[in-house]
């Protein structure tokens, strides 16, 4: 890898450090090798994606029903998705070495071992004939979920790229034999609208047909979307056509008919499954790092996070240009409340002097900065409002205020 | 427990799993003990309570920052929070059983046994200094988390009340030696408060005062909040004064400073912590227990959750009168459309009849029905509104009923 290129790697992990996103796990302590801790804007970027996910792949849709299925399974549930057998890597002496993490249920003779779910598809399957109980979806529909999964990597490495606890949002969408393609196409659409949503440059998004012998054992088709990582171009999300091989197997491992009955055609079938797979963290690498940018301002280097509004932990930030005058003060925390009240994820900041506020909401991604000045108290004449990207301040009066930011987020 | 309150547990588990909220997890592989998975309605639901939680105990104060650390963490970890050694049940042969459960991470020699968490509080206090170091915060202050947790129960029981896999809605909150009362009492009301915003009954909800004794280890003083659940009064929340023991320990297993400086006294101290700890599925179970009512409305027996507008997986439901009048079915969409996009959470339902359309929408505790029928289309005179837990119906002009509901739902 090129060392500017490492360079960025090792920026982007500090200013996570330094800002409060991401820390490693159990630090302490000296670290647990591929596990991170989200910290406190690393867990608002963290839940705007996911909220973002939820709406574009399932609120908003009327064939998709969200789930959340237990990270602990039955453990015959991986024997029949093939987990038992097959998920493995081969350690550093050549033997096969299972990923998943094993785990002692109960206790004493009743006792049984399963494992952590290594994705989260399983639960949505085994509760596949749940659903149709439950709420008689009409085929095409889907399930989707977010939540943990687990692998235990023998070489976790690339900060959150590879980490041996991770957080996926997964679709499995159910079609009638035959018609996979449609759906399949689809979904394509969908993700790499989503990336486009989210911020990602399109240069450093690419699609890359999986050849045959190189696709998981239960897939018939894959693309994986993948992105222009400091370290390689690697893996960002997966979309794979999984065939009825899951449904099938559930069906036989658990002796439960898994079928679906189609009302107006009388048919009765097991549905085919497009998966478009998305891993939460790879999304939060790849935006930080599509979101950090170095470049000059008033003769200065500065450091700051693109990131889009939508995606932003903090929407706006409040100052009063003095933190020893009271009045300043004080009008600066009467707007704070009525900017928190309108949009949620703002803050209120009075330490240091105003060009390390700016600094430090540069690096935690603010897109934009009011300040309260003398001139505001006595001449009336509103606030400034700073620009993240280019750093220009403009003066707009109080009462513009929320709708001049409301159309900037829109 | 009184043979009408263990009807009532029977009938809410099956409507949970007739109507999608909660199934058994791994049902057909005749399940797992103590595991439970989410269906699209329980879905809704929880992440409603969760958004709620986050709202009040975080985004809403200027002293709290959330937080997410892994679930695995270094096992050091454990042994410093007092769980490796004293985090057992005794099993029905006398035995001292660790309800940790264990798992080994990495492979081959280099590889470590750790725990799945038991709480979600270690994450937090491991982070004390990441979170000092990078938000400077100022003292009283707290972190929040939301996540999974996992208890190796030897016996779990009463439904989604005692599983072996849950989620916590966890803040330790940070104050000086010596002010732990003041923070103590807000928090408590802050408890109580919550326990209202959802809609539990207040002759439901008690507090108790835990003796010398009973307490956990690391606490000085714990108010249980317990509830009437119908297989009687159990905990359903826990208040906690930590003191300072969980930072000296891991302080001292770490051998890390975690002292707090003040600047404004120049003191430098180990912070003591009140923890109000609450659990996602003892809330969803609570709620659901209060909000399953049977009543008979016209002539007839039935079941309704009469869940706050707040908490309802759908807050509206838009039906036509009848399924093959394409007209009807049009302009139904059409208000579903509208409607969706103002509240979100919006059914459009078109199945069977209305009778059955309202039965559905009632168990899943939908506080609004709204039907076009003939009158709306040929005589323009807007549509009926029927009201949960009445059963009566208005009739409310087109452009008055976004209003409507919105005030309905004030």
């Amino acid at each position: 890898m090129a060392e500017k290129e490492e360079n960025k790697m090792e920026k982007i992990i500090s200013l996570c450090k330094r800002r409060g996103f991401i820390f490693q796990g159990s630090e302490i302590y000296g670290g647990l090798a591929g596990t991170w801790d989200y910290g406190p804007y690393g867990v608002l970027l963290k839940n705007n994606v996911k909220n973002l996910w939820l709406k574009m792949f399932i609120y908003d849709r009327e064939d998709m029903y969200p789930m959340d299925a237990a990270i602990i399974m039955n453990p015959k549930a991986w024997v029949a998705s093939g987990h038992v057998s097959g998920f493995s890597d081969p350690t550093a002496d050549g033997k096969q070495f299972n990923l998943m993490f094993k785990t002692q249920i109960g206790a004493g003779e009743e006792s049984i071992i399963s494992y952590l779910r290594p994705e989260t598809a399983g639960g949505m399957f085994v509760n596949f004939k749940n659903v149709l109980d439950s709420l008689h979806p009409k085929i095409p529909f889907g399930l989707g979920q977010i939540g943990k999964a687990f692998r235990n990597e023998i070489a976790p490495r690339d900060f959150v790229f590879r980490s041996r606890e991770f957080e996926q949002m997964e679709v499995e969408y159910f079609v009638k034999p035959g018609e996979w393609q449609k759906s399949f196409a689809e979904w394509r659409k969908v993700m790499l609208d989503w990336c486009e949503v989210i911020g990602l440059e399109k240069k450093h998004v690419h699609e890359l047909e999986v050849p045959d012998g190189e696709r998981a054992h239960y897939s018939k088709r894959t693309i994986d979307i993948e992105f222009d990582y400091p370290f390689g171009r690697k893996e960002l999300y997966g979309l794979a056509y999984r065939t009825d091989f899951d449904l099938r197997s559930h069906a036989t491992m658990s002796n439960t008919d898994l079928f679906y009955f189609e009302e107006e055609t009388k048919e009765r079938f097991v549905p085919h499954v497009i998966e478009p797979s998305l891993g939460v963290d790879r999304t939060i690498l790849a935006v930080l790092i599509d979101a950090y940018t170095e470049d000059e301002l008033g003769g200065e280097t500065r450091t700051y996070l693109k990131f889009s509004p939508k995606l932003a932990p903090i929407k706006v930030a409040v100052f009063p240009l003095l933190k020893n005058k009271p009045q300043l003060v004080e009008k600066a925390r009467e707007v704070y409340k009525t900017l928190k009240q309108e949009f949620g994820a703002v803050e209120f900041d009075d330490n240091g002097n105003i060009g390390k506020r700016y600094r430090r909401q540069d690096e935690i991604g603010t897109p934009f900065c009011v300040t309260v000045d003398f001139d505001t108290l006595e001449k009336g004449e509103g606030v400034t409002v700073r620009d993240r990207d280019t750093g220009k301040q403009e003066r707009i009066s109080e009462k513009d205020l929320i709708a001049y930011l409301k159309e900037k987020f829109s």
